[in-house]
């Protein structure tokens, strides 16, 4: 058993609505009847709280997702959700994702700022750009703009909502009852922002929350994706499949950090895994089959058309996918979609048929699927994390709320019996369970700066 | 006693972060230290909803309040608020305000709509266009719109989320685990919506909320506003400072809303009422004179310069308000704020020094202060709702969390004595406690409009 202080796993709950396997819904494991309750979400951030989780994790986009005729295709505002969740918790992380394309600055910030009070110092942003072209629609634009113009809309919105946190200094509140002086304005100060596609006066109407800003993470693996998120993100969630993939990942993020002057460790890289668990490797190969048997090949086909654009509906199911049919999966960094080249990885390795290429992605849409013990499981997660390809896990049940359940009783147990995971917290915020430093204010010290009050 | 059946109060608690007297947070009673806590506010909710009050109110605006140096400016964003402190009670309505000027209706419709889910049915929306002009410059813009523009982007954006939180019908989810079908997509309509201002194509990404739609209040007096809340409102928050303008305001909206065709009983309306409660009318005096007391010339002239845009600070505070300053205080419906015919009938009726305006809208921003024992208190509640000026109140404490609580103790047991207000709440959702049906989707029946899934 190591030491303590040894370097530790982070581990956080994704959440998905009924669970991360496309079928879960219709298993009878999975409960779809609850996930627009919120006591559904709080029992399961319950959960991952008592194991000692970093985190829980949502997801988002402003537009429906999927195919509701065969999938929970709805789902709730997740900075709303983790609203909740927070009164219902004391310590866990919570994390919601929200698009820099579809929001603007002020109001956005504000909905973190206010996560970051309510739940004392845990709210984490998952900064995207959105995936989804279907969202440009509901915002009156005639097309989702191309990834380079929402990168670096990206990179003025977080400049400005980081401006905006700022705007007052730790200590600009004094509240002295007797002089009735509440605040030093000269300590309440202007955002100014005003960039290409965004212009944010400020001030902010409200103190620094408990964290100073928000965890920042980022799930966007295109170049533009990693340039962005090696300067802004303090964690990244990513998908691989292989240890290859993921340690080239690690390494590039890392290199890409340290070149702009970061300290690399101030950046958590964390994997998707979604564990199918059995007694035996056997059993739990079979509980994988039945999720598998459950979905829809028009539903697979759909979200696979989604990832990558490529329609593969007109093939036999049962025939072999065309080796090159998503391109070259050498190319990991080009700009289109990246969780196209895990798909490109997956056919060129495994040389699958249609359905079982669409097994495969059931599970949790490109994120590695690893059944077994929970003895393998925790062997993959140890080896991951000891051989420089992750700082832990985004956690990926493939059904909710017991597959959580199964893995915080069975696999963190041996995480911890191994030295890689904490048995109790030992922060409050989730800059502390993530061992972030908690940024100081862009004006403090900087009496010359614009001020108003 | 009156019988049970009879027209019931409805009563708000209207939350102000130290307390509606603006110099609240300087009286050893406030908690100015807690107001960006959540316990404060699950506190204050869970006293509201001990005494069986309708809802909980917040104000809100994307733009730094008031000036910081005298007064507790700061805010936390009020729909996420209200979410855990949903988490913290089980029957209360929570009403949180936002701006159509300043956000985009997916964004919000989806805040809205997650509020009402995770409340199971309590949520209420306070529609305004947002008066600070600070506001614009936040967003990008280079001023403030007019209020008719405002007002006209403020119907297409309540159109529009209309259109989105109707756009799955309410048996639109099947969840039919042996078939696969999770949803008839016949059942999910495109929102399509197409105005001047805004474009919203849909469809909305989450089954209709518990509710229907969360509860449309409305809180604007200018003519503009009455036509938006006569055709929208089913709740409109008002401020008025004699029984005779709470009651032309009352005939008013309801001959505007039945000239509409609607039922006038569906538009609750409810005038603000600050109380001072004293054992004895002294009692009361003093403490309001305490507050009084505590207030900064400086900070009360800023205040009435926002509300009236008159600056009144080059005049000896001890010298008469010049009685027309203000302008014709008859001309109670027209374009311009509304509040300043509030405060030009103060000027006109009592004649006050500067000193003593800027005292009287210490108390509540041009709201009615009442001043007295609970007897006194009851007894202008029950004139006010039983003489055509009022179905119910905002009460708006002078300070919290003690002000609530004074008020549920002494005052609420006159009403409930007097048949005017409920011991126990009889429904669960918002809609119930203000006797306000459910609305049906527009779209249910209407197989022939445009669908998507
Ligand atoms: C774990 C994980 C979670 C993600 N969550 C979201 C999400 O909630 N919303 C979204 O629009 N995109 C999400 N993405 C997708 C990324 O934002 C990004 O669009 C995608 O990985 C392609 O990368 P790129 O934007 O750098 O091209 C997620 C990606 C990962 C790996
Ligand atoms: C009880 C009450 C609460 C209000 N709350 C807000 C608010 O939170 N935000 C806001 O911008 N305006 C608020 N207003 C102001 C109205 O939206 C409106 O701007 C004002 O009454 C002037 O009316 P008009 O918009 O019809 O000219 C409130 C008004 C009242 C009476």
């Amino acid at each position: 058993m190591s030491s303590p202080s040894a370097r530790q796993l982070h581990l956080n709950a994704f959440i998905y609505p009924a669970g991360h396997h496309e079928a879960a819904w219709r298993h009878p494991s999975s409960q779809p009847e609850r996930i627009f309750d919120a006591d559904y979400y709080h029992q399961i951030a319950q959960t991952a709280e008592a194991a000692k989780f970093d985190a829980i994790f949502f997801a988002d986009g402003p537009a429906l997702r999927s195919e509701a005729r065969y999938s929970t295709a709805g789902r709730l505002e997740p900075i709303t959700l983790l609203a909740s969740v927070a009164a219902a918790t004391e310590r866990i992380g919570l994390i919601a994702t929200a698009s820099t394309t579809y929001y603007e600055p002020y109001n956005l910030a504000r909905l973190f700022s206010t996560l970051d009070f309510l739940s004392r110092g845990r709210a984490g942003w998952n900064i995207v750009t959105t995936s989804t072209d279907a969202a440009a629609e509901n915002f009156g634009l005639p097309t989702h703009p191309d990834p380079a113009v929402r990168y670096e809309r990206a990179r003025e919105f977080v400049d400005a909502a980081l401006r905006l946190w700022d705007s007052w200094e730790d200590d600009a509140i004094v509240a002295d009852r007797d002089s009735g002086l509440y605040a030093d304005t000269d300590k309440i100060h202007r955002a100014e922002f005003v960039g290409k596609h965004l212009q944010v006066r400020g001030p902010f109407n409200a103190p620094r929350s408990p964290q100073g800003n928000p965890v920042l993470v980022q799930a966007g693996a295109s170049n533009d994706g990693r340039a962005f998120a090696a300067q802004y993100a303090e964690a990244i969630f990513t998908a691989h499949q292989t240890l290859g993939h993921a340690q080239a990942f690690y390494g590039d993020i890392r290199a890409r950090a340290e070149a702009l002057g970061r300290n690399p460790d101030h950046v958590k890289i964390l994997p998707g895994i979604s564990p199918f668990i059995g007694d035996t490797e056997r059993a739990a190969r079979d509980l994988e089959r039945e999720f598998n048997e459950l979905t829809v090949p028009a539903y697979g086909l759909y979200q696979l058309r989604g990832i990558t654009e490529v329609d593969l509906s007109t093939l036999d199911l049962d025939a072999p996918v065309p080796i090159d049919i998503f391109g070259d999966a050498g190319d990991v960094t080009d700009n289109k979609r990246s969780r196209k080249q895990v798909v490109a990885g997956i056919v060129e390795r495994e040389r699958p048929t249609v359905r079982q290429l669409l097994h495969r992605l059931a599970g949790a849409r490109g994120h590695r699927v690893v059944t077994g013990t929970p003895e393998q499981i925790a062997d993959t997660i140890s080896e991951w994390f000891t051989h420089g390809a992750a700082d832990g896990f985004n956690v990926m049940p493939p059904y909710y709320p017991g597959g959580l359940e199964v893995f915080t009783e069975t696999v963190v147990p041996l995480l911890r019996r191994r030295g890689l995971f904490r048995s109790e917290y030992t922060g409050t915020t989730l800059r502390e369970h993530f061992d972030l430093p908690r940024p100081a204010s862009q004006f403090a010290g900087d009496r010359a700066a614009s001020h108003a009050g």
